[in-house]
């Protein structure tokens, strides 16, 4: 006969209750009962079902994770793999699965999110992006459901717990170092304008550009996705301009990597005539050639604080909105170069 | 007030039975009145207690994804997020989500397996890989769960549905490939002698280097992890033999990249002084220095055909088991070299 909870009680020495927190993990009860519980439940093969278990006590052992646009579109880009590995890092140890959001556009997207509430499938949902005046945000907070923000929420963002980088100072560096080798037109390629990543560093290239008296026409800033193809596309715009730029600042590192193989078909080299610099520090950045001066943003620290933060969330609806910001570190590789002032 | 099946019904013009039905993703219904009912309840904005649902029919509109060992470990090979690519966009277009292993070693991995199928979470599982006399294959056999595999089965091949390339004659091709250029000490560097796939990619690697009548010394033959630090140690454990190899079968892309590199540091350059051929034709392949001679497995149809046959089987218990193979390709580029018989 299969055993039960009481069952589990009696061979560990604690009332049925306990072992009901402990299946639904509840942070009131210690470490070493949970331990002890856990025991005795592998001992007897005791399996909670689960489904009778979130009815009753609302815990699913599961975090939601929400992509940007379908997984599909999303895992071309090594960033995806990477933070999911953070974050699969950490509900590892605490003994919690993933649940991946698999839909395509906006509307799929919100749809799957309400199941996953709705539905009582997750205990709290990690978003990977953040853009303005998004509905998802929206709906989880009128839901009052726990989630984090993987990014800088375009609203409310003392409300809402999020992990990010400095963006705008990481911009504001990697401009920089542009800017004291000699380059005097530095084009920005970011993706979509509604994403906060995207606003943040716009705004810290911008900032060192306009400090520097540079000349910033509005072509130096183009818009397009976050994939290699992207990169690909912003170089026909860019380098069909009357004064093309020498130097560049590119959001993303597969899109770097776009850009480099259209420079080559062009017929121009990385970094003899274009110096690149870049961001997240994709380990693609190390093997390009040349390799990339990128920013390190932590991609796998990011997921990792994102599921501590939900997970403290979920079992403590009290938790204060927190603020997270992971350190960043530019890596200096051989895209750019001086500018030779005799040309 | 909430609005009820029975609302639903009245608004779809059907029988609330046939409702719940469509909740459940029954295959007897209809294509046209299902999208029918689901506008009602979109209309009415009504959300079917997932939980509930799962007590009663049993669908739970997710599919169990199962990785070798951590996502952690597993994610850094770029082959996890394509074939999870794949079976994403499988799930998407069918309005299934995910739902990821986070198992660190074996007995976690069988755990997670127990939770996903005694919790009833999922309504099949995807192995993504084989090894011999498996556990949770042997578990999920004996439960009469529905899960299909990525690679070949150790036993049983009849009747576990399961999605392979031609992994021996891929290998064959690619020995094959070095003997054409002059190749005489070639030797393979493949993951766990207990998966199927390193099995077969070695028995082809055997056929074509006896068919050709050259040497086979043990020490030829390495197993390390699939990782780029795997490929490393192989370098060290062959290059430090009296006769080292000139020519490299690699069964993975990421290996070769540890490869290339621990080549570089010990003085050797590909493909002048070593030729590499490799398996899998990761996006990195493309731009290593040198691009790589590899096989594309297509691994994110791969996912496509394994999520297909899984939601198959999940609806309909009586569906046989499948094999399905999908075509290998060896994309040639710059990685082998002819051996100059000078030298």
């Amino acid at each position: 006969m299969a055993s039960t909870i009481k069952d589990v009680a009696k061979k560990a020495g604690v009332a049925p209750s306990t072992v009901s927190r402990v299946i639904a993990d509840n942070s009131r009860i210690s470490l070493s009962t949970k331990k002890r519980v856990r025991k005795a439940m592998k001992q007897l093969g005791y399996h909670p079902n689960i489904n009778a278990r979130n009815l009753a006590v609302r815990s699913t052992q599961a975090i939601g994770v929400v992509m940007p646009s379908s997984a599909d579109t999303a895992l071309q880009n090594p960033f995806f793999p990477e933070v999911l590995r953070g974050i699969g890092s950490f509900a590892h140890e605490t003994e919690y699965s993933l649940y991946v959001s698999t839909g395509g556009d906006d509307d799929d997207i919100f749809e799957e999110v309400q199941r996953m509430v709705h539905g009582n499938r997750v205990d709290g949902i990690i978003l990977l992006y953040s853009r303005i005046s998004d509905s998802v945000q929206q709906f989880l907070m009128e839901e009052e459901f726990p989630f984090v923000i993987i990014g800088k929420p375009s609203e409310q963002e003392n409300e809402i717990t999020h992990v990010d980088n400095d963006n705008y100072k990481a911009s504001l560096e990697l401009t920089n170092h542009l800017i004291d080798i000699g380059h005097q037109n530095i084009a920005f390629i970011g993706g979509s304008d509604e994403l906060t990543v995207t606003i943040d560093r716009l705004q810290g290239y911008r900032q060192a550009i306009q400090e520097a008296g540079l000349p910033l026409p509005e072509e130096y800033i183009v818009h397009v996705e976050f994939l290699k193809s992207g990169g690909r596309e912003a170089v026909e715009q860019l380098f069909s301009l009357q004064t093309p730029p020498t130097g560049l600042v590119v959001a993303d590192d597969l899109m770097s990597l776009g850009v480099i193989n259209m420079l080559e078909e062009i017929g121009l080299n990385c970094p003899e005539d274009v110096s690149i610099t870049s961001f997240n520090n994709l380990y693609l950045a190390e093997i390009t050639t040349p390799p990339l001066t990128t920013v390190d943003i932590q991609i796998y620290m990011l997921g990792v604080h994102a599921a501590r933060c939900l997970i403290e969330k979920a079992q403590n609806k009290d938790e204060p909105a927190k603020r997270i910001i992971v350190p960043h570190e530019v890596k200096y590789r051989q895209s750019t170069k001086e500018i030779d002032p005799t040309k």
